[in-house]
């Protein structure tokens, strides 16, 4: 092994604020990486470095041992230190390729495979056919800076949710700091949660069933796209309604599924049209108690002959039951799950729209068989939900407190869905013709047919007025135009002038 | 359509505590999914039902729209109300199958496929064959219910938490309430918190990232998956460590990789032998800081021969980097991820084992070109981490505490680690061999060669003593036979009583 000759080393001065041995391991390695001091070059003494730079020797050998703990020195205790020999002549991103060389006897495997391109470009990582499809999104991924305003959809009103009260909440479980709740949780949920939770399915939605068939989950997108990796291989079917929620058709897509849309008319999905048309389809994703985005709940008899589908099939049943808690006429309805003897229902509610967005928290009810399959892969691709902040929803739930905040919000959405219903009868008739409100955050409303949605949400947004066309949610059929408003975040004045600021907009146009 | 004439109702009477309108609700949907009120039924008028039952008719007129909205009614005003003729006759669960229906003039699809089985027995909903993958965790389900005891792996000392200081923090923040917070957050995390990740990374573990770079997760899990299917198709090759973490294997296996494990020596994984016989594959996992469980860091002419692999191919890394901070001589290793000039390494990071588990927030470190795709499949699959919690995080690292923490328990781990080391020199001196400790949370010790690591740690189970054989973390090659100690979150005294306590397990077999 050459030796070379001890090198006079030329370090650059140590920057201000740098400590003295990050400087000095930082400009040994760059030297070492750049070829100044080459592999078996000798390092100066650890005593003439300490002199020369100033600094202690301990120093000099700290910075020595880290070099040589990560290979760049190699060096015989007394005979002083040595670059690595096996050390590449330059790094990788030099461009230049060195010889290949030899270890162990064995020869590096050097071989480059170019799949029948002759290029002297290396690949850059690629998404994979799957990771495309995987890589969408139906959220604004830079979250949301700016305040609700009319007429933005699925939003809870932020200045109404009880913060305070919350705070007290937050601050008590924070000082009992119950070391139970820092180690790692169930990655089912916590526990206590789990039971409120349970005990509230039961008279709010019909739903039988105890804490051990709740899981608790950071969203209702991490539900669907676990349901159907457990359940679906690459290139079965998914029922999704057409138009439908994007969110829940990108991920179906992204774990493989072929997802077939089925007609909504107002019975909701239509279900004799799939059992016709895709029969062999392994999960069907419904919002059964309020169609999203047309509203209608999904009929009994539907209901019924869906799981009767899900039944012969083996098939399963995601019911996404996003705001159902806000029905303003009559009780909410029960849940298909109510209905489910079987085990063919994956139930999935979700706080983040009953409490505010940035709690993410949601939940799952499952057939008794599925819970642990689900559970486990839960653990494995994200562990679990941070605890805290589920005791935190716990004493929320518990104390009485979300009841309470949930008729408030009934009553206050259920005053501004009467508002806008009366503006936009006011200021919009004949442009705009909105479904009645039974229930939710937001409603559809139609444009005359062959009207171009997306058009009129673009014309609305320069008036500021946030809508979603109706078209963003087709998926194999043309959904009828129109937009859909959210009015459940913004007072029943800021309604007034959306809708005729929207009335603006869509007027300019008609003209 | 026939009309039945009104039939005389028996009502269960109504148990104590249940509201009326729940009730007679209850009552009225089971009568008519019994069949004891037929399709095309007449039902009581309100009035009669409101005086025979001492109800407010008001109840009563809420139960009959409830009913009507859900499918189970259909009635002409001032007819009075009917059961849905459309209603099948029993509940899909009677057994019982009801003859075709026609309904809009389409006949109802009610043909079953029994994949050439004649079976009466409706088939269960069966997991997917990638759903029995992804249905594995290698961790424990029900979480930690009991304290730390000798000597659990991976686990960070509670006790040694400033759980006050967190406390203070955590109620700060909530008593802020800041809207912004509130609402959904960005997908990529919260802006703050991962300035002061980058800001960390950069002179903790020579990683130069801009914010930008950064990714807040729940887990170093949820960035293995979505790295998997994002850059992988199913039976795509990827590598892991051999012996090597089990969280790894499983996740990638459930993401439909084929899972090649690379024997490790001395000088960590060896990658001449991965590009000798694995060279096409897409994906490497390294625990190149402490190879988990063996220890060693990846040599440094390792590393680049892994990058210049990963950039010949257009493979990525992930660099789980899960506690090196706990270095006990010189300071931490530089990441591979410092090296990594052409964007083919996401480095990803943990809270959860530097302050407490149940925090369950972690980070990836992207190349620039995967940041977009990899934030979107975050949001896609499970959305964004609590913001609540991320901003509290911030601040404790923002005021200094997180490097103070990372500071005092260096030192605390240290001592334990010595503390570990002269306990098994002197009780289990041929017994079984520590590898020196120079970092980490844990530690391998060897037993003789050809013991049966398994049983020891059954056997140390049986004495209070949790361990992990060694060939827990076996792939394709055999492990060295040998247990993983955790030293961290337990006291001195406890090491050394753990240490007599598994030397009087290993000795009764030698016997």
């Amino acid at each position: 092994m050459r030796r070379a000759e001890q090198i006079e080393l030329a370090l650059a001065p140590r920057p201000e604020g740098v400590l003295l041995h990050r400087w000095l391991y930082d400009e040994l390695r760059k030297a070492i990486l750049s070829g100044t001091l080459p592999p078996g070059a000798r390092l100066p003494s650890t005593r003439d470095l300490a002199t020369r730079f100033r600094l202690s020797r301990g120093t000099v050998l700290g910075v020595f041992a880290q070099l040589d703990a990560e290979g760049y020195l190699s060096g015989a205790v007394g005979r002083g230190s040595f670059v690595a020999a096996e050390l590449p002549d330059r790094r990788i991103d030099s461009g230049e390729r060195t010889s290949p060389r030899k270890r162990d006897g064995r020869p590096l495997a050097r071989e480059r495979h170019h799949d029948g391109d002759s290029g002297t470009q290396p690949p850059v990582v690629e998404l994979s056919a799957r990771g495309r499809l995987l890589a969408r999104s139906a959220f604004q991924l830079s979250g949301r800076t700016r305040p609700a305003r009319a007429f933005r959809a699925s939003q809870p009103d932020l200045d109404a949710f009880p913060f305070e009260l919350w705070a007290r909440l937050s601050a008590n479980r924070v000082r009992r700091a119950q070391r139970d709740l820092l180690r790692d949780g169930e990655a089912q949920g916590y526990r206590p949660l789990r039971e409120v939770i349970a005990a509230y399915v039961g008279p709010s939605r019909g739903i039988r069933c105890s804490a051990d068939n709740v899981v608790v989950l950071g969203s209702v997108q991490q539900a669907i796209d676990l349901t159907a990796r457990l359940l679906l291989d690459p290139g079965d079917s998914a029922w999704t309604e057409d138009p439908g929620y994007p969110g829940a058709r990108f991920v179906l897509e992204a774990a493989g599924a072929r997802v077939i849309g089925v007609p909504v008319d107002a019975a909701g999905v239509d279900v004799s049209w799939a059992r016709l048309h895709a029969a062999t389809a392994r999960l069907a994703f419904v919002t059964a108690g309020r169609q999203a985005p047309l509203g209608p709940p999904l009929a009994l008899e539907r209901r019924l002959s869906l799981l009767e589908w899900a039944r012969d099939r083996g098939a399963v049943i995601i019911e996404d039951d996003y705001d159902s808690e806000y029905r303003f006429e009559g009780h909410p309805l029960a849940a298909m799950k109510s209905l489910d003897d079987h085990g063919h229902v994956i139930y999935c509610g979700t706080f983040s729209k009953l409490l505010f967005p940035a709690l993410r928290t949601a939940y799952a009810i499952l057939p008794d068989r599925l819970v642990e399959p689900f559970v486990a892969a839960l653990s494995s691709t994200a562990r679990h939900v941070p605890t805290d902040q589920q005791s935190v929803l716990h004493d929320f739930i518990a104390d009485g407190h979300f009841g309470r905040h949930i008729r408030r919000m009934r009553m206050l959405y259920g005053e501004r869905a009467e508002a806008l219903t009366s503006a936009v009868e006011r200021h919009l008739s004949g442009l705009l013709a909105l479904a009645p409100i039974v229930a939710g955050l937001d409603a559809p409303a139609f444009l005359p047919r062959g009207a171009d949605d997306a058009d009129a949400a673009r014309r609305a947004a320069r008036e500021g007025i946030e809508t979603r066309p109706l078209s963003l949610y087709a998926i194999d059929h043309p959904a009828p135009p129109g937009l859909v408003l959210g009015f459940a975040s913004i007072g029943v004045e800021e309604i007034e002038s959306g809708v005729i600021a929207l009335a603006r907009a869509l007027t300019r146009r008609s003209r």
